[in-house]
């Protein structure tokens, strides 16, 4: 048995911009990568809206700064095979830095604790996969240089990379959300990048 | 669909003293309440070794402080129907308290939190269900009495409860942990209850 | 006896630029207020210069982040019947966020706060009054727009509402402060709203 | 004007071991002093339930510990003549500490941070006066020492100190709370010294 | 013996941009200061790569808040006699505050800090010695003014101040940090500075 | 150049029960190791009395958690050879733990962290060498199993031991501090085995 986090924010969620209301289970990608992956691998769920790579954002009444947070998730879901983040929208909020760079900086953060999470059995650490989000509506300033950072980071540190711009799109209604249809293609998308990570 | 976190320590992560190692995903008690419930419901397990209902625990690179976790994952699984605590055994530690009195303070503390989470979308609060894990092995000052507690609470705050030591028990290694079967066996005795208190 | 908790920043602690000192007591809006409502209702002051809605600001050593202190302050002052909240002014810092809808934001979680506070005594939650600060001196990017998304708030979530700037307005010395003539008028136009939400 | 900040537990809240309940704010020892005072002194009171000299008590949804609590109010109720300190019945709780030389290492810390607080308008530190609270029941380990511990600590670092049990006692119902009468007599037995203090 | 603690960033770890590596011991200007200064007295190097002076960046798994870690450091090393803090440069970066008069601020903080610290074994509080970092390469907003804040700052509380600027600069490479000749020349130059503020 | 850092409490700062006053530099044992290892390589010496190995004490203004701090020093001083590591006897006090078990688990974690460390420049982790300190006179409950149980922990997860017992000793003034001799004799002693630890 194969252990997968999925990390991430209102997209992982399944934010529902029609709604607003939570996308149905079936529909939210981390359902559709398990669809496709089967049996064999658990597909573990974890989006909270809000959630920034690693900055904090006290409005809500929940942790949203996802460094805080890793590390608790990568012991109660030990032992994990891949993490799997996609994060870095709501550090494009202008209150919280609106800056790609930055969330390039908070993911290369989240690496670092990935690959020096103490782990008391020994089990071998993680693979990582960074996700960037689907550009946001055209107009938002450096939504379109996220995916270019994260390629940049991966290559740098040796984790894997993929664009879910190429995939999916955000919908009309917010700009920043998917609706069912996208959120499921990028489930299904991830699908076989996942089995060559996990060599399955 | 209905929506049930299982929300505990190494009783829930499944922790098998055998080894040590985790215990297979299908012996982990959240699975086998998941599989006699079925498909209309989606069971969502969170469980760390050393865990405490609402105290810190610095031993492990992860915030074992119930009380500071809990929101963070009612808002990333919402909306939730039902919240299941089985969490205490680490409250006994003697370098945590050691006092079952104390673990209800805590426990009481976590039913709060739920109570008083705030959900943006406005769904209504999850119902709680709280377990008391199975009696540590005999000589174990004062877990004999952590039971008697909990149904206490129960009744005082109006939630529900559920002794683990009727069905199920710790194994003769360490005297703490369950093995499969009886791990397995916690979680289809919780299913019927479940089924009550979601009025399936 | 009616309890009335004023939860503010230097506005509510009583800043007196020409000082600068802190105006006398029987100046500072609070106690204005109370002489209107006289002995049936205790009214308490806390207010602390550069309090924010919900954000840190480690400049001071005092916990500046209103969502923090919050929850201590509605025990130790339990049981409450009116918390009204006066902030904003120093969220619009360009170093803090300087964007009247992240104070909205802020507001928004503390009367979350409020409402999902946890009464042991089981109290009835306190009613909420949300007031737009006065308009800071002409120039100040965004400040103007302050009481539209305050009322806009106070509308959506079903709380009070009043707006500062009908009634008084900010000094000449620093364009933020009020004098003492104007922290007065506060807290006697304050004084009918608060009789009208207390149904004296 | 002359400001005092009565910092304290539920013996200064004014817990009711009858109601449980508050007790009416007149009969709270802060009123009973301010009405000996008189006008030219303010009396703030401040009393949290289950508050503890400086050590963490996760078990309510507010801050216990004391320590991390006092430096905002000593700014929010800037500029102080007075603190009056009484704290150290909740670090004689098992889990807390039960230990009344800890109890007196908190209150040198509490001390501490009154006479290092950052006060940016340059008022003169206030002065210190340290209560022993009342003796808890007999049979309570170590409560009778904490009377001696304050008092030697007051000579050690200089300030006032007042044995509460010298003037009011605790009630039979939980052994712990004192009844109205008994929590006047304490406001009105602290007046003459707070005078000598304060030079009136 | 006297001890003198070096509290800063990059410039004071001893980054060197054409690495990047870190400058040789020898290269570093607290050794260059030790040099100077001779046996009589201990300087102590406490540097860390992206230091603010009292804001929260979490891009790495160390604190990089000055005034969280500074109360440690002032216990750790005392009794101290001099404490010289070269910081701000990271407060410029635009995700921090990227405005010299909030970093005045924070310097403001840090000798606060110095000032109320507690010593429990009652040392005499040392001095402080403020030092504005070399003005980054041209271009960068605001950089040229940090040097006036500082100036100012330390007029207004009474304590020491040196413009790196006046004799060394950044390097081509990053246009940020020095060379080793730069990084030693200001070790060198601050030597007489320090004489006169131990009065040897 | 190697650089070794020496984290620990009062025993490495130096703290002198005869006066009390600090040992002077010289007769500090990381001194006297720095003397005996030569100028290739440097001595950071950072001892904080009251550190605790991971456990809060918030009876000091400064940061006595030892392994909250620990990280941002390994970055403050890297890259490192080697971290000595004697800490363990502030646990021993009844109101952290007075538990030689609980303090071996704290041993267990500072490790982690030197092991999880994250570096951005790359540096390969530092060894480690745990160090128990000196046996508390007797009477001191648990103290004489501390050495027993870190030698176990070395074995265990392969870093160096020494045990101080065998070549110093506590004085009588408060049977947990070392005199000027017994302090400067735990430096030499260390020398070999620090100089096979670095392959000198």
């Amino acid at each position: 048995m194969r252990t997968v986090l999925c990390y991430g924010d209102s997209l992982t969620w399944g934010y529902d911009a029609s709604g607003p209301r939570r996308h149905a289970l079936e529909d939210r990608w981390p359902s559709a990568l398990q669809r496709e992956l089967g049996d064999g691998v658990q597909v573990v769920a974890e989006g909270l809206n809000g959630r920034t790579t690693a900055f904090d954002d006290n409005l809500a009444g929940a942790d949203r700064n996802g460094a805080r947070f890793l590390p608790t998730l990568l012991s109660s879901h030990a032992p994990l095979d891949l993490v799997i983040i996609m994060l870095g929208s709501n550090d494009m909020k202008s209150w919280i830095h609106g800056d790609p760079f930055v969330a390039r900086q908070g993911m290369r953060r989240l690496i670092a604790i990935v690959r020096g999470h103490d782990d008391p059995l020994g089990h071998p650490e993680p693979k990582v996969l960074i996700v960037a989000p689907p550009v946001a509506s055209p107009g938002k300033k450096g939504a379109g240089e996220l995916a270019g950072y994260y390629e940049q980071l991966a290559d740098e540190v040796g984790c894997g990379f993929f664009d879910a711009s190429g995939v999916c799109e955000v919908c009309q209604i917010d700009g920043i959300h998917m609706d069912a249809e996208n959120t499921r293609r990028l489930g299904e998308a991830l699908a076989p990048v996942v089995r060559v990570m996990l060599e399955l």
